[in-house]
């Protein structure tokens, strides 16, 4: 029993000791976020990619930064600023929140982006590569917003629309047209907030990896009207996202942009719930669409089990030889820290591309989960690829 | 003393007594702000034009509303979510934020605006008049982010450009152009989001009141690059603005847009510190302007003196005839319940324009202060009078 005893105090001892000394071992070289609001000091990162954050809360009992799934302490200085810092975290864009007392909010220091289901806080950890999606000294295209009344769905929607450097330069020069869509909990303004389309674009274009094309970025969540019965119900509304894409916002696009209006000149791409979306509306509409890109998702999500060629989406990858004659070019993306199902689901969908004889391009990206550094990749290596 | 102590009960009783029956007066008809994320109940506004904020917060000890100068404490129940009502608001859109145990943070409830120097939440108080800023169902221009680099400023800057519903489908025609500048401690993203400046025109031009126009809005803050000396002195920049927009911004947009590039088709307006600016450039380029607005700011700001038109702004209000030919519209105007100075300020401008005999136009917003009500209100007056 004393025996058992000294082991476990040698083991608390060297607890204490590896938590002190993990603290002792945070570097103090960090800098202001790259994505802070202007002039303001907090959130910071270093070279160990750890965030500190600060808040002043000189009444508060407790305050946490909130990221990535863990909440972390923060301290009270002697003039009721808190600061505290969080593990080393994977280089890119994270969501995360401050907590103040148990109220989740957003940090006063950083920018807002709409994810997670409401717009907060976002943080940018300097990522290796992050060349490819940088604010360059290259010719810039444009991000437009426009405002649409759908009549499918009875409401006003938004789009962005990004044209390519040259757009308003030539007026007669007309351009293919990537559908671009964001995941579950995100909105239109994602891919060019958080996910940086426009400067991953302008930078390929630039470079010339890139064939100069219009991106559209819609909102996926789309629904049927409820009449007052169902809403009273609470009834989950019919998602009409795929017909209000193909009868309401392609010939919206294709009237007031100059447009290539064909097969051959339209693509269509999504991340995570995105890519299952897309992944339906290009197989039921393979005379719209000629080129696919699936970014941590495809449309048996969330299953892992083997798949059926002859029932899977109504056996629309049964013939192998049609679907490759059919599509130019079938992407799928992946980070190689992506949690459960998605590995496992994405393989089970590539071994059915396999047994069918499916041509695809399969990327992963290295040492990134479900997250925006994975979708920015992704887009950079799947846009060199398009309208080529 | 006794009768003295007993009118001061009395008066005590009185008081807490009006305090009481204040907060029964309160009408239970709040619904969620208009400019609330999506999905979010709170805040709310009721009939009243009170603000209801409402925050979970279980281990606070104190959380307030803070808006409009005033902090209003908010009560905790059971479940630990905070709820506090304001006292009736004017009409029209306010910055706001919460206190949490002494920490300013945004309202996770709230859509985000950038202003007041920081970027945090709004609040849309019902107007009488809000049809004119309302989304309808009329044709609708595009609200377009335009990167650049600045070699003046030695640094990227945005500006957003409005193009009026027809732009894309003729492309022919050309438009005249408006410079529109916001206020201190605001930017760029000002009067597309809580101006709405973009819905003002949608809804004027489809009613005919205004000529089709491109708009222009740019951040009124740009400084020379500072040296290494000057920036360890922590010395003020040189403001810029002036040759940024002269030099570089006007002619980027008349070579990516199809502007009418002369001075009878470019107007020019701001509000407060973006109306004292404006009406400096103006002055400084009567050949590159022939429209001015001034919104709730002129350039003798935050002067009440009378002014010498001999020597205010180098005599350019010297020769008033000569004014009234160049300036084919000179346009002021002022929230009824604005502040000191600017009643007296620009009462004081007023008054030298009379003395010089130099036309003007003279609006006033009714039951608004130096907020964006008034200034909606005064784009709109001002938008119906351009290019006619």
């Amino acid at each position: 029993m004393k025996r058992f005893l000294n082991i476990t105090l040698l083991i608390s001892c060297f607890c204490f000791e590896a938590g002190w000394s993990q603290e002792t071992q945070i570097v103090e070289d960090f800098k202001p976020s790259t994505i802070n609001q202007a002039d303001k000091q907090f959130p910071q990162v270093n070279s160990q990619r750890r965030v500190r954050a600060s808040i002043a809360a000189p009444n508060a009992n407790k305050v946490q930064l909130d990221l990535g799934g863990v909440k972390y302490d923060m301290r009270k200085d002697e003039n009721g600023v808190w600061t505290g810092e969080s593990n080393p975290q994977d280089e890119g864009f994270h969501y995360y929140q401050l907590n103040i007392d148990g109220a989740s909010v957003p940090d006063p220091g950083s920018l807002y982006f709409y994810g997670a289901g409401r717009s907060g806080s976002g943080i940018e950890i300097p990522a290796r590569d992050q060349e490819f999606f940088a604010l360059k000294e290259v010719p810039h295209g444009l991000v437009s917003e426009n405002i649409y009344f759908s009549k499918l769905t009875n409401s006003f929607r938004h789009c962005f629309i990004y044209t390519p450097p040259g757009y308003t330069d030539n007026e007669k020069t007309r351009y293919p047209v990537l559908y671009l869509q964001h995941g579950s909990f995100e909105d239109e303004s994602g891919w060019s907030a958080q996910g940086r389309a426009n400067l991953i674009l302008d930078n390929l274009i630039a470079s010339k990896q890139a064939t100069p094309m219009i991106i559209v970025m819609d909102n996926g969540y789309a629904y049927k009207p409820q009449n007052k019965e169902s809403a009273a119900k609470k009834e989950r509304p019919e998602s009409i996202f795929e017909e209000v894409l193909i009868t309401e916002i392609i010939p919206m696009i294709d009237s007031k942009f100059r447009t290539l209006a064909n097969r051959e000149h339209r693509a269509i791409a999504g991340l995570s719930m995105g890519a299952n979306q897309t992944m339906r509306i290009m197989m039921n509409h393979v005379d719209t669409f000629s080129y696919y890109g699936g970014f941590s998702g495809t449309a048996n999500y969330p299953s892992v089990d083997p798949i059926d060629a002859s029932t899977f989406l109504e056996g629309k990858y049964k013939d192998g030889k049609a679907v490759n004659k059919k599509i130019k070019l079938f992407w799928l993306g992946l980070g190689t820290k992506e949690p459960s199902p998605f590995p496992k689901s994405i393989g089970a969908f590539k071994t059915m591309l396999d047994q069918q004889g499916i041509k695809y391009v399969y990327y992963e990206s290295p040492e990134t989960a479900h997250e925006w550094l994975t979708w920015r990749r992704c887009l950079y290596q799947f846009a060199s690829k398009l309208f080529k």
